[in-house]
């Protein structure tokens, strides 16, 4: 059944988290009286409607229905999970979890999206505060998979459970926090590295820009993929890291400390950094930048996924998770269905040539797993190699664009194995490229053809 | 005439810049009186040269000669470039440049891979202070971009300019840092970023695994292409900057920050950290998570690459300034030689067979080059687009494997052109694949196809 999940609190984060369980499958339903709400989300919506689905090489389920609810009532009250948003005031907040109670089952899931509050400071006062906890996304919620999943001693054991398995299913990463604290763990790194930032500028040391490039040059690279820890553990070498840490330790006692003082934020330092950041960046609209961003993260995430490492390990989890049971073995097989990523196209939002082959390969790749050429059948010995592939190029398609391909078995006689395949667009069926493909069965221990053994004989024998 | 750098001081910084300088094309010269230099250096160096040469779709130019030298005037005799990387102690380093400027000529420049001292102590005492600077960088050398060029007052504004050029002619990124200060710039992030983490530990509120995956699922990932100010601009949204500073500036007030004092680093936080990075990453050597960083790193930077963003619009400026110039239009052609990157390649390190198909595209680009239907040609209106393409595959391939192609026209026929491309690898010219590719000329004006014009049409006439 269609799970439902209940929005309080428009915005860019809000709206990042409908569109995370939009794109998973849930209906959502809106709660906030700002009359802007549905725009700020519909915009939100349309960058993740663009990006989510690129970070996938199969096709997302059907999006769930959005509703923009009038009343707090119709919004929450068949939700499965409800997320609050709203301004960061505790006595909001306490406002808002009251009349959340007042009208949601008892068996709803109900997150906080605040950087700074701890779940007991959210719980006071509250019906059932065993129902409540801090569920911290980062922006673009609709991308970055983290989630700080803080429960408070008052948090259900069985609402931590339910809570970190739904953020799996719609593909995100809980962080269980299991001690609350003032700014959980990650907004605690962004404080300090903020107050450092400012004090640079203050000083005159380096401009928003200079800062930047200090940062995505170097160490933001490395955090990307590995982190602070692992990182550093590298750094030790050999003599471990209780070696690296007498070497690096010491210097937290050197004069760069001595800086920890908050910078006062006068009118003075914001305007000079609002102005370096126009230099910086004023050549480009939000709009723009998101897009860029957006297009960097989804590269950057599918290039750590075809490493099956860190963000790009939990991507790979979760399409297995998503990836239907192949269909039955038949004349013609819908063996594609995605989006074309932004990785696969040229400046102009073409798709590469070569990727035409990319598809070719992944339909191919599916057809072995639906006649039963697959992992285990390779692992036993034998597989099928292609010896020859032709493609014809019939029409352009774009970054964005939803394709499927459909493939036949033209010939399969002995040792041959002929493919024939069709890509075309998902939304007008245009013919974008066929293919013909030539393999050939090889035994993985002679290196050498030979004829097609046990269930997969059969299955060919059969069509 | 070929260059030469000096490395004073061996080990993983010294290895890397060794690395840089050596893949450049440049003599490297390595003092180091420690026995293990050359082995230590070795190691880095095999790192980098797996890696490096996958940041580029081209080759590299060919390697220049390695030399450990017995003396340190032996070294730096007739050095252009001499990098000291000797151990962070001031008295130490003062002894090392008096020896340095004691053999070097006096248009050397003399940089420092210092983290924490500014160039006006190191100095202090020297015999020509004009010549030496700091350029610090981040580890891996060999990938990460990011140098930080300090001068002090003393620096001449020539030695500034020649080591900002040399830095770019190799590949990286000079952030000329305009006022010196202790620990230079990325380093205070990183110091602060240390002391929150040593905190998070200490009080038991998170491990190291789970403060890297709090790091690399989520702004790590936004920090490895924007950095903090516009990340948080694109967070502001339209109403700007300044406001972004007026809703988040306040946060510095509240108790986050109370954490800022240093941490004791007693053996028994210093064992804690251990144990729990052994939990997290002790399943791999230290070679290991050395392989699977720069493995990650060579992926990540090269989609950004392809985005044209950040650290990849670097290396696209890097490569623009190494393609030699396209070579006389002929018979035979060589149109492709590169390294196959990590990102081209399955888990088992064979070549997918998609990226056959796209270094054969590549090979087709090449030619359009070298017969004059390039950038400009397109731009005024006509252009080669490809109607089919046939591939045999013949031989498997692996990543950091060295291939080249070479390139026949086999039809030039009105708006037809046809071309036979050959794909072997470098070490043992085998043949890996062959390509037939069928191309029609268009005008992309009336998107209909007809023959070529001007001086393509006259280099075809002649072939």
């Amino acid at each position: 059944m269609t799970k439902t999940c209940a929005i309080i609190g428009g915005g860019v984060i809000g709206g990042g988290w409908a569109a995370r369980f939009l794109l998973a499958g849930w209906d959502v339903n809106v709660f906030d009286p700002d009359p802007q709400a549905e725009r700020k989300i519909g915009e939100v919506l349309s960058n993740a409607r663009h990006a989510l689905p690129m970070l996938y090489d199969i096709a997302l389920p059907p999006e769930g229905k959005l509703t923009f609810c009038a009343t707090m009532a119709e919004a929450v009250g068949s939700a499965d999970w409800i997320q609050e948003s709203v301004p960061e005031r505790l006595d909001i907040k306490h406002r808002v979890f009251a009349d959340i109670q007042a009208h949601a089952p008892d068996t709803a899931l109900i997150g906080s999206s605040t950087s700074g509050f701890k779940p007991s400071e959210l719980q006071e006062g509250a019906k059932n505060p065993a129902q409540i906890f801090v569920a911290h996304p980062f922006n673009p919620v609709y991308l970055l998979p983290l989630i700080e999943l803080v429960p408070s001693v008052q948090t259900s054991q069985d609402v931590q459970t339910r809570a970190a398995q739904v953020l799996r299913d719609i593909g995100m990463y809980p962080l269980l926090v299991r001690k609350e604290i003032d700014a959980h763990i990650a907004d605690r790194f962004l404080e300090a590295v903020w107050r450092e930032g400012l004090w640079l500028i203050k000083d005159g040391i380096a401009t928003t820009e200079e800062i930047d490039n200090a940062i995505r040059y170097g160490f933001g690279l490395r955090w990307a993929q590995m982190g602070l820890f692992e990182t550093y553990r590298i750094a030790g070498g050999e003599a471990g890291m209780a070696h690296f840490i007498s070497q690096f330790g010491p210097c937290l006692q050197w004069p760069w400390t001595k800086l920890m003082d908050v910078p006062e934020l006068t009118d003075e330092l914001t305007q000079m950094i609002a102005d370096q950041s126009d230099a910086q960046s004023g050549q480009h609209s939000i709009r723009e930048l998101e897009r860029i961003r957006d297009n960097n993260l989804v590269a950057m995430m599918r290039a750590l996924k075809q490493q099956d490492q860190a963000a790009g390990a939990l991507l790979n989890t979760h399409e297995a998770a998503l990836r239907a049971a192949p269909v039955a073995p038949c004349q013609t097989m819908r063996s594609v269905a995605r989006r074309i990523p932004v990785d696969w196209t040229d400046y102009n939002g073409h798709m590469n040539e070569s990727r035409y082959g990319q598809v070719m390969t992944d339909a191919a790749d599916e057809v072995m797993r639906i006649i039963g050429a697959d992992a285990d059948y390779i692992a036993a010995g034998h597989s099928y190699f292609t010896a020859e592939t032709t493609i014809k190029f019939l029409a352009e398609t774009h970054a964005g664009e939803d394709i499927y391909v459909d493939s036949q078995i033209t010939l399969a006689e002995g040792k041959k194995l002929r493919l024939a395949h069709e890509m075309r667009r998902t939304s007008d069926d245009t013919l974008l490229a066929s293919c013909d493909q030539f393999l050939l069965h090889v035994s993985l221990e002679t290196r050498k053809s030979c004829p097609p053994v046990g269930a997969v004989a059969e299955t060919l024998a059969k069509l």
